[in-house]
């Protein structure tokens, strides 16, 4: 199967107030490095050639220069500034992308990816046009009507992580259409065209960090990983 | 308000399968005690009066026993067989409830359940009749559909916790009826009868051991808690 370039736009863009904290949680420390640099780290391992996209709120623009210079060697990385909503952010994100690229869009705060998972989404990107990483819904759920509440059927939903994987040729006509409130996901602006999302097998370990609970679970699922004989990356 | 008697039906009847381990995960070690040992923990602390009734399989009798003689004091603890399904485990141990009563039922593999999570449902369930402890969806999450899978709105949804707690009037009665597979927990088996289940904000922290990552997690967040100079329990 032909080789294409490929682009990770890692997207940081949030502001850090539900982690109650000063210090955006992207910036955050887990095992000695900001969580940001983990994940710029995933993708820089995965592939030699992979580019790397940061966008961030300008304001963070120095914060992710010290990070950035810890870094030997230094992958490609080009900084992008965050726009007012996800997709704004990543739509200034595929002005760096080009033609025949497989284009990752990832959380900069799910620092637990793994090369297997990476390449996963590259290899069916390539095959599908998109892959989208789900896990199963391991809890039981009600749907909220109202006053009302009812049990659902957990096994007709699953969770969806990133890195959501597209071909350029995909996401870049899917980015030119006009923001709508229902893009909650660089999935849902693909399927706006008309596309049905490939999914792919997520990782249980792929966590997003959101709050505070999450660094100290990311932080035991790092030393987990970093003890196995054979590493996980 | 009127107090009443309380009891706790703890489930832990799963055998393992899902931990690829021989040892059933409510008996794996979590900071130094099987998981069961802390679940029991938690019921027992959070009440003087709590009666505790352990639903398992009966060839796991004789490793309840031992755990049991960790306690001092021992709580009010009996021992129930457990049965083909949750349901039928859970109605073997309300045989033992008495009217008056509000019953817990609680996952054995759910360990850092807190006392205020416990006195929270006690007294919504007084004054309700239920008490279902829920969380937010955090993760996006999508439906799938034979071959399509669309985006879903994750507000609409709650994720559910245990214990499941409910006046002895309302959970009596409803475990009367005929066995149904969609009695996937106790909540529907009360709405069968009409109620309306009343809902209270549940704990992050307040996981279900399902997987061995779910063990790493469960001792970081004990780990986190006791090192907190107020504690949680």
């Amino acid at each position: 199967m032909q080789q294409r370039k490929k682009t990770a736009i890692i997207v940081a863009g949030g502001s850090g107030t539900r982690m109650k904290s000063a210090v955006p949680k992207q910036f955050m420390d887990l095992a000695g490095r900001p969580v940001l640099y983990h994940t710029i780290r995933a993708f820089a391992d995965a592939y030699t050639d992979m580019e790397v996209v940061l966008v961030v709120p300008e304001a963070h623009f120095n914060e992710v220069r010290g990070l950035l210079a810890d870094f030997t060697p230094l992958p490609t990385i080009t900084l992008v500034k965050g726009g007012e909503t996800r997709f704004h952010s990543v739509r200034n994100g595929l002005q760096q992308v080009t033609v025949d690229t497989v284009v990752f869009v990832h959380d900069g705060v799910r620092p637990l990816v793994s090369t297997t998972l990476i390449h996963t989404c590259y290899e069916a990107a390539l095959q599908y046009g998109s892959a989208i990483p789900v896990i199963d819904m391991k809890d039981s759920i009600r749907e909220i009507t109202g006053e009302k509440n009812a049990a659902v059927d957990r096994d007709r939903y699953k969770i969806i992580q990133t890195p959501q994987t597209f071909l350029s040729d995909l996401i870049l006509p899917a980015f030119d259409l006009p923001y709508n409130p229902l893009f909650t996901d660089e999935a849902t602006v693909v399927e706006h065209l008309g596309h049905t999302v490939h999914l792919v097998p997520g990782e249980e370990a792929n966590i997003k960090i959101t709050r505070p609970l999450d660094l100290t679970i990311a932080a035991a699922l790092l030393a987990d990983r970093s003890g196995e004989p054979s590493g996980i990356r």
